[in-house]
């Protein structure tokens, strides 16, 4: 195995974390010292303030930014559970912890002394609050020690280090790493690897891997499970940031396999503010295309489409991620031909057609959409 | 750590299954040179032969059998299907490949030759040939080299020996062994633990596993992430049953949360023929119990039961696995305080509290429900 000569990392470390909540907290102090009403600079997150970079590509906050200030009826509230969160998350922090926003909720929910109010009342409160702070300090609520459900599983040829152990992830059985919630503290140790191939079914993962394809062609072989989560979509940035390496990615061809792969690529508008932490603008889209249909004979395996389908595929058109002539075309191309397919269709072939013929295929010819 | 003394595993061998599928061939060969109909014997499945065993503390299937016969109208399409299964799993055995149930309809799924019909029109169809197989040969789809979707991690001082691979539980990093969908092929080498914590949410499993409950209490530590999946049922069993250790549940306190738990300890209806190799009898609830709520003051925490959840509560009072004294008297509090606490509601203690206090008194007091 290779050494890792790898690229300048985003990660942020726990001391900046922290630094930057004690910031936060010292300002808000000096604006009581100086009787000032103490506020707290939110960047806005609503639509009106989402946009699409296409230099970055990556969908991105504006520059708008809101002021929260303790002393307005409209903003106590959640100013002090903003505080509430940043308190909890150095405590966290401080004491190597981490936990999730379920939990997190439990923990802060109390009556505040003689009177009848409580910090929160329900979850969505202090969810929010959490964002708040995400936004606030530049930070994901990954720093902040704070964990989103995990899904997904790796294997490859490639040493990391976590927690003070040394995984080889090409020793892993038939049953590969499961990729935790929150991947900063991973070190990459050793990687020979050429590129990373990211399956968004099991049964493709489940295929490539007992067909050692990730060993046969040195490369990464990862599954997302459905819609990536948060932890594996920052794994699969730092893959392509730091390690330098390309991203193809494997989902249906239907609009929400489509909408599974800009996720991850360009991010989302609902969550906006992480794109630059959890997107991977330089992923490609290697299959199924509408192309590959006809190309590997598949009409027979088509399904039709649903209105719901169509629906959607029309509404991709629209956004600006997909505007671009490759993508145009197969997205009208789903609407002219009102089918899709599933990845698994080329099973019909035969079993290991993906493995030994499809893939090597594709990657060869770098057919692939942007 | 130990070496294994474990009991006689119930893995049936690849051997095994080829041997069933070639008896169940020559069978149906021989009535055909005898010029016979031929026919296989399939146990019904339907609710009027499924039953609960109380002394096995399982929910199976009874002694009725059907006769499916080709040359008969009502029977010869699907009679054909569950041949073109075997055939299919043969090849898969022989093969040493493994792959899903949708995979398999893609590959079976043609039209016949010289006619406008399809072996298989709809997945549901290749599905029910498969439980037909199961059924006739005894076997559990995993056997027949049929994936279902993973889900689950697990950590622990375990090393087993998978594909080859020989892996280490304890060092994994903060992420885990994937479980992988089939589990038939893994063998404990080195097992140091005195019992299995089972957790439905990932949530618990992050705690625990952050705090290292596993190696200072010396235990397996596995996450189901919801209802579990099939190939994380059979592991559970396989630590029952081979290795001969007590398995412990931790879910939410409400009926969803009591059904999980059910269907790991006792098998689910529908899927009785299965309870043999996927149902753990041995399990044991470990908490959250509705008498934790006073006990531990967690009062303020809980949840208000909604209508959905107290007729569910009601089902389950009648079902005869829930017909004991100390479950009686659990559901019946559920009703009758109407409502319920998460597992997280624990953290409103502090961060460790589950880790620190609950979990090490409820496990010395031996404080679980049947």
């Amino acid at each position: 195995m290779n050494k890792v000569e790898k690229k300048k990392s985003n990660v942020i470390s726990d001391e900046e974390t922290l630094k930057r909540i004690d910031t936060l907290g010292k300002e808000i102090l000096d604006e009581i010292s100086k009787e000032k009403n103490p506020h707290i600079d939110i960047p806005v997150r609503g639509l009106s303030n989402v946009l699409y970079n296409a230099d970055k590509k990556k969908i991105e906050l504006g520059n708008k930014v809101a002021k929260r200030y303790l002393f307005n009826v409209a903003h106590a509230r959640s100013f002090m559970q903003t505080l509430l969160v940043a308190a909890f998350a150095k405590e966290l922090i401080s004491e190597k912890a981490h936990t999730t926003l379920r939990d997190l909720f439990y923990a802060l929910k109390h009556t505040i002394a003689g009177t009848k109010e409580n910090t929160i009342n329900e979850q969505n409160e202090s969810d929010s609050a959490i964002v708040d702070l995400e936004v606030a300090l530049d930070v994901i609520r990954e720093n902040l020690h704070l964990a989103a459900n995990p899904k997904g599983r790796v294997v490859g040829n490639v040493k990391i280090r976590d927690s003070g152990d040394m995984i080889n992830w090409s020793k892993l059985g038939s049953g590969g790493w499961a990729i935790p919630s929150i991947v900063e503290q991973i070190e990459f140790v050793d990687v020979d690897a050429e590129y990373v191939i990211v399956a968004e079914k099991d049964a493709v993962f489940l295929r490539l891997h007992e067909d050692r394809f990730w060993k046969k062609h040195k490369c990464i072989l990862l599954t997302t499970q459905g819609q990536a989560a948060r932890g594996t979509r920052r794994l699969i940035q730092r893959f392509s940031e730091e390690l330098n390496l390309p991203v193809y990615i494997l989902t249906d061809a239907d609009p929400y396999g489509w909408y599974i792969y800009s996720t991850m690529k360009y991010g989302s508008m609902a969550l906006a503010h992480v794109s630059d932490r959890l997107g991977c603008p330089r992923a490609h889209f290697l299959g199924v295309s509408m192309t590959d249909i006809d190309k590997y004979d598949l009409r027979a395996q088509t399904i039709k489409a649903k209105d719901v389908d169509l629906r959607r595929g029309k509404e991709l058109l629209k956004y600006g991620w997909f505007k671009n002539k490759l993508w145009q075309h197969e997205i009208n191309l789903f609407l002219e031909k009102k089918y899709k397919a599933e990845i698994q269709a080329l099973t019909s072939k035969r079993l290991r057609f993906i493995s030994e013929v499809y893939l090597p295929e594709k990657i060869k010819a770098g057919n692939f959409l942007p």
